[in-house]
């Protein structure tokens, strides 16, 4: 037997989300599909981590046990020439078969976009969130470094997360600000990326924690307030949940050394 | 009775092009049907020109004559939540009657996009062809060049082409060669944008340049053969017809001026 870690980036529109579920189309469901049809075997793939429906990966790694003979080099095409076209495994490698997707992964990083321009663009409407009104994006700077830390992130997490802790840790998270996409004028606000690195994230988090951003962008919330939100440890204190389309995984990273880190397993067991 | 300028945005992967069809399902329609569901009156718009189904535009305009009483920059936000995602009013402006988004129209530049690299892009896949084979860039450049001025481009025009003359002007062309965008590694041959500035181009014309200079860029020809295509006046002589997906109306320049223009109305009836 073998374990590959393959990576895989998917365009998450059409999709409820990376893992199966009860009512199908996930990308989990058409890569075992794919690699039931290559190989003849039934698998369970295992992934870095959940994503919600409508969520996309840049990078978003997963691992398998297989027996087939095929040759690693040989997996990545004969895998994507099976699966959609939104979907696509752009790596695969021989990993220790102590190798976990999930268990091990170190540091995740997310991307939120928003769309500040008047108009839409339609060649990008899948992936980011149009917001066309004033945003101070200094203040959303300025709010967004209460959040870095080792944090109880109780009030920017779903209601429905059945973790025992919800303590985590974002060690950065940073704004980059692209003004220069617009091709209709200068009053134009451009394109904002949040991004955000941390150990795991609860249910909603990364999409709970830019709803409430706007709404200091806006100048309904100060900057300061996220400190204060984060303290009441109440979903309640924080903003909306923002659109599922703007967000992406954008990589995860392992240990070089390999290691089990087995306190890893918990926290990353629910992803946004 | 006023007119008006728009300037529309599209992704065109799910229609037959811009212009109206016996099978429907273009920009045109469903542009015409917002303005009626907003005016209440039936009209027909007048495009920069066709676009051929699949293609995308970044900025076409159109002009309509209408009764309708409603101010000028309502009518933007007014026809978009009247349209589908895909399809966005950029601009709308009242110009003089005389004003034809067709028969005015001076330069036209259009862009097709080749991604090079091993791996196709889930995020931007419907508006680039992949292309993973080797590529000599600095070929594909001195072939494009040779295409540059006035010529007939009878071997560059689909063979149902219906124009009286196949003499145009491309006033320049060049490739724009994006080597970052690539995550997977330094062997990566990176996105490859490239752009044409014409008085009007033949049905295909864009494309089937695109095919042809992609056979330079493989080496199966040799980037001087593209002047000896241009003479030869056949079809035959010149590369196949790229895919439509790569293809974008990129920008329609119109004289300050705004004279009649009519040597240009014929030469820009009928488009990519």
């Amino acid at each position: 037997m073998r374990n590959l870690l393959m990576i895989v980036s998917y365009d998450g529109t059409e999709y409820f989300g990376f893992q199966t579920q009860p009512g199908g189309n996930t990308v989990q469901d058409h890569l075992e599909a794919a690699i039931m049809q290559l190989t003849g075997e039934v698998v369970k793939i295992h992934g870095s981590g959940r994503t919600d429906a409508g969520v996309h990966a840049r990078q978003q790694p997963f691992h398998v046990h297989t027996d087939s003979k095929i040759p690693v080099d040989r997996w990545r095409m004969a895998l994507n020439g099976r699966l959609p076209a939104d979907i696509r495994v752009t790596d695969v490698r021989e990993v220790p078969l102590s190798f976990h997707a999930r268990r091990l992964a170190k540091r995740k990083t997310y991307r939120f976009t928003i769309n500040a321009n008047r108009i839409p663009d339609v060649f990008t409407r899948r992936y980011q969130v149009h917001h066309p009104g004033r945003l101070n994006v200094e203040s959303m700077r300025e709010g967004l470094k209460h959040l870095i830390g080792t944090h109880d992130y109780t009030s920017f997490a779903s209601r429905h997360s059945t973790k025992a802790s919800h303590v985590r840790t974002i060690y950065d998270a940073w704004i980059e600000w692209d003004q220069s996409g617009s091709c209709s004028g200068s009053h134009e606000q451009g394109i904002i990326h949040i991004f955000m690195t941390g150990s795991g994230f609860l249910q909603h988090m990364v999409r709970i924690i830019v709803g409430t951003l706007l709404q200091v962008g806006e100048g309904k919330r100060k900057p300061e307030d996220m400190k204060r939100i984060l303290e009441a440890k109440d979903r309640a204190a924080a903003g909306p949940t923002a659109e599922s389309k703007g967000l992406m995984l954008w990589e995860v990273l392992y240990d070089e050394a390999g290691d089990e880190g087995t306190d890893l397993l918990e926290r990353n067991e629910t992803e946004q």
